[in-house]
This record gives C-alpha cells, structure tokens and sequence, in this order.
C-alpha cells in the first residue's frame, strides 16, 4: 500500500495526470499507468506523465552526454500505459507542473530544456502560456481523398508530417465543420500505410488580421478518435493552410479547436524552417490515492 | 477564491465527485457541478453528490417530519449540473463515502435511512458492499418493437418502470450481445413518450445456479449513450427475465454489467413486492481544487 500524490492537468482540453519523482524512486507498471489514466476507475487522462530527474532514468541520461542542461525528462505514457515519445499539449503542462512544484524557475520569456523520448525540447514562457518547440515538419502522404460521414463529396487532403502523420483537409464553412459527424474515422484514399490524424479546418474570414492567420478545426486522431485538441494536429492545419494561401500568407497562425486556441509558428533555423505550438497550460486539483 | 476538498468513487464503473458539506455551507451552483463533473476540464463524473445534514436543506426538512431518522440527504446532481432525484450506484457509494468520512458509523447487516429527492431510501451495509431499496416496480410500457444497428431483426422488448422507464430486450448469445452497436439510440415502435432506457440481455445456461438467476447485460441509457452500469437497469433485466422464465424463477439475480456485477432482489412489503439493488462501492482517491 503506496499512497500516490498527483495533480491533473490540461492544455486546451487534452488532459493528464502528473506525478513528481525527483529522484527516480516511482515505478509505475503498465497496468498502473493505465489504471490512473481510466476516467471512471482511476483519475481520467489521455496521459500520464512522471517528472523525474534526467540522470535518474536510462533514456535521461543518454540525452544529457549532449546536452547537460535538460535536467527534467518528461516520461509520457499513453492513457493505455503504453510509453509514448513525445505530446504537444503535455509537455507544455509539464513545464506547468514543474514551476508549481518548486522544481525550476522560469521567467516570462525564459525557456527550459525537456528530455524526451523524441530528444530534447525548449519550452518557453509566455503570456498565454507556453511554447513548445516541435522541430522540423516536411510534405508527406500526398494527397489523398477524403471522404467523412455525411461529407457529400470526397475531399483532397494534404499529407504533412511533424514528427507524426497528418492529413489536412478544408471545408467551405463553419457550419459545415460543425455539421461534420467525426464518430467514425475518415477514410482515406489512397490510405496511408501507417494511418493519419485527419484535421478538418476552415479559414477565417478575412484569413488574416493583424499579420495572424485564423482557422477552426476539429481532429480525428488515429486510435482515439475525435478529441477537443491535438497539438501537432494544430500545427499541421496551419501549415496547410499556409501552403494553399501562397507567399503572402504569415509565419503566425491562430487555430480554435473545441477545446481552446492554440498558436502556431513557423521559424528560420540552421537547420531549416522549424515550427513552436504555443497555448495554454492549466493545472486543474491535486489528489492523493492509494496503489 | 474557495479551497473545495472532494472525494472520487464509483460503483460498477458509474462515477461520482463527492462533497461533505454537513452544515450546508457549500453553495455550488450548476455550472460548478456541470465544471466538477467534466472529464477533461474537472474532476470528471456521471453526477456530483454533496452529503448534507437533512435539516440543513429544504427538502431534507420535508422529509424529516415523517422520518426523523434521515439524518443525511444525498443532494444528487447529473452531470450537467441539473438536479436529480435519486441514483441506485450513486446511493451506495454516497453510504461508504458517510461512513470514509466519519459521519456515521454502519456496522455490516445494519442499515441507514437517506433522505433523497425521491424519499427516504433504507441502504444496507452487506458482504460485497452495499444494498439499496429502490422500491415498488411496475409493468410499464407495453411490448415495443426494439431495433438497433447491426441487429438483424427488431426484438419485442418489456417495458418497465423502476421510478425510470426502461424496456428490456432479450438476445440469443453473449456474441450477439458483444457485437452490439450501441453507438446510437435504439429505436423503439411505438415510441414511448418519455423515452426509455434499453437493456439487452442474455440468460445465463443454466440461468439458475444455488437459487441465483443469472443474466448479462448491456445498456443505452437515455441522454448519456451506452453506460458501464445502470442500477435501474439491471433491476429492470432481472424483472424481465423473471417474467420470462415464469413461476419458477427466483427472487435473487445476479446481473453482469460492462463495469461489473450487481445484485438484484425482489421481497415482498406491506405495500407489494419491492427490489434492492446491491453491489460494490469504492471511493479511489481525494482531491483539492480552488473553485
């Protein structure tokens, strides 16, 4: 008999479950894991996430040879107890969790580096929130039809990756993103090999006020179904959207899902054009149970 | 900005946010409950139950001057906030959350009176948890045409009411109760007025064991979708089926939910034949939010 302290968490309505473990001394089973994730017989979360010191656990200290300054590794579980590399919308919670805790400072406009399973990400504060830097993003998949429960026609989809399969596809009005039933996955045709989120947006009007492009969209994520948020999701829409609207279109888009706004932007770097998902981090109770 | 302490429990997978609040000193209004109840933004929950000394609250007091002994009241609200008058897991889980909490003490085979917007119900404490008197029972409903997708032919359903409509509908196997689309509301000819809610279920072979009846069953409850249990549901099934099996069956059931096993037993009172629901109750963790 354990007890466990933990918080729950959510950016723009993707929720986790948060535990703090310094010094590597929680170990979570699969089952545990997936057992705090149920929403009716444990806590509820599409995640769960451990804040533990890099040099505690094998993966952190593989990171930190190259870089000695990411002293916090996010270890991300799925809600199914699966590990996961990486997630958008909560590893700007955990930098949330972090500063609550007492674990780092962070000033407004400071950034932190994360150990990952997808390697290290900065994150910065700022007033809305924070920014995750999500690396590099390329066109792949094409573009396949999309054809969605009561969508008369198909539609063609962009394909895009950042760091995970997106296919993104524009609709003509809001009430028609509204009227989209999403409680079937999208087929796609050609379908890709290993399945895609599908992203429905459509533009604001005018697209762009202020030097900021606007879009709606709701999401179908493979193996969850519709969802009020996703990250990458957000930051593929943009994309998209950014490539139908030629060279005027701006670096800093605006996205309204159901669960919120995030914001997305693209960035010249060394090794190319890089994009950051910014928005909100919330930290909703914390609680304690017993294992 | 107010700390709110709550507790989380569930009974076969149906789930509460709890409140002690002997004093009435808690005013939450309905957006609160709808907030505490949400998944992703809350705490999460199929209602949000506050303990209130009966004297501290209006209906409480009603109730008193005929049973004086309903010392506590479970102010039940859905998850959307609205008030409601009882629920069968939720009565059984507001009984140990009493007991977790100090309020009263309830040794096993006794019992407690609770004051609810639907009367005073008697909760015993037994081996595997708790038992509810949910009362009179009635034949309602008539014998509508049930159709769902993917079921080949319309069944002839049983309606009856448990203070709830239901209307219960055998099936032949536990695949064809398995593969059930459960997606989308049944539809029923004649249409009740009120709606109702659908239990499929499939008959243990052999369906008596030691004097237990013995059924499966699944359940699209009105306004909420396919559910892990049901408490008037799985009365409303073992009703039905003892109607089925004729003369010979008996008073005690045993109903297998998607969330798990319930207990189902029809005795006979002064004023009729009356059913308690029993089953498990577990309170999973404590928790602390500013409101």
């Amino acid at each position: 008999m354990t007890t466990l302290r933990f918080t729950k968490g959510h950016g723009t309505g993707n929720d986790f479950v948060l535990v703090s473990d310094p010094e590597g001394e929680i170990d979570l089973s699969p089952v545990q894991r997936a057992g705090l994730a149920d929403r009716r017989f444990g806590v509820g979360g599409d995640g769960v996430i451990r804040a533990v010191r890099s040099h505690r656990i094998p993966e952190g200290r593989e990171l930190l040879e190259d870089a000695p300054d990411a002293e916090w590794f996010m270890d991300y579980s799925n809600a199914d107890g699966s590990l996961s590399e990486m997630c958008g919308n909560g590893i700007r919670v955990f930098v949330r969790f972090l500063v609550e805790q007492g674990h780092i400072e962070l000033a407004p406009g400071a950034s932190v580096a994360i150990g990952t399973r997808a390697g290290v990400i900065d994150v910065h504060r700022i007033a809305e929130g924070f920014a995750a830097d999500l690396g590099r993003w390329r066109l792949d998949g094409g573009e396949p039809l999309v054809r969605a429960r009561d969508l008369p026609v198909a539609r063609p989809g962009l394909g895009i990756n950042v760091g995970n399969p997106h296919v993104v596809v524009a609709l003509a009005s809001d009430d028609e993103l509204e009227a989209l039933d999403l409680s079937t996955a999208p087929v796609l045709d050609p379908p890709p090999a290993a399945g895609a989120n599908v992203e429905f947006v459509v533009p604001a009007d005018p697209l762009v006020v202020d030097g900021i492009g606007r879009i709606r969209m709701r999401v179908h994520e493979r193996g969850s179904g519709e969802t009020l948020s996703c990250g990458t999701g957000a930051v593929a829409a943009a994309l998209a959207v950014r490539y139908w609207a030629g060279s005027a279109a701006p670096n800093e888009w605006r996205v309204t899902v159901p669960g919120g706004v995030l914001g997305v932007r693209m960035f010249a770097a060394e090794d190319g054009e890089r994009v950051a998902l910014s928005g909100p981090a919330e930290l909703v109770f914390e609680g304690e149970l017993t294992l």
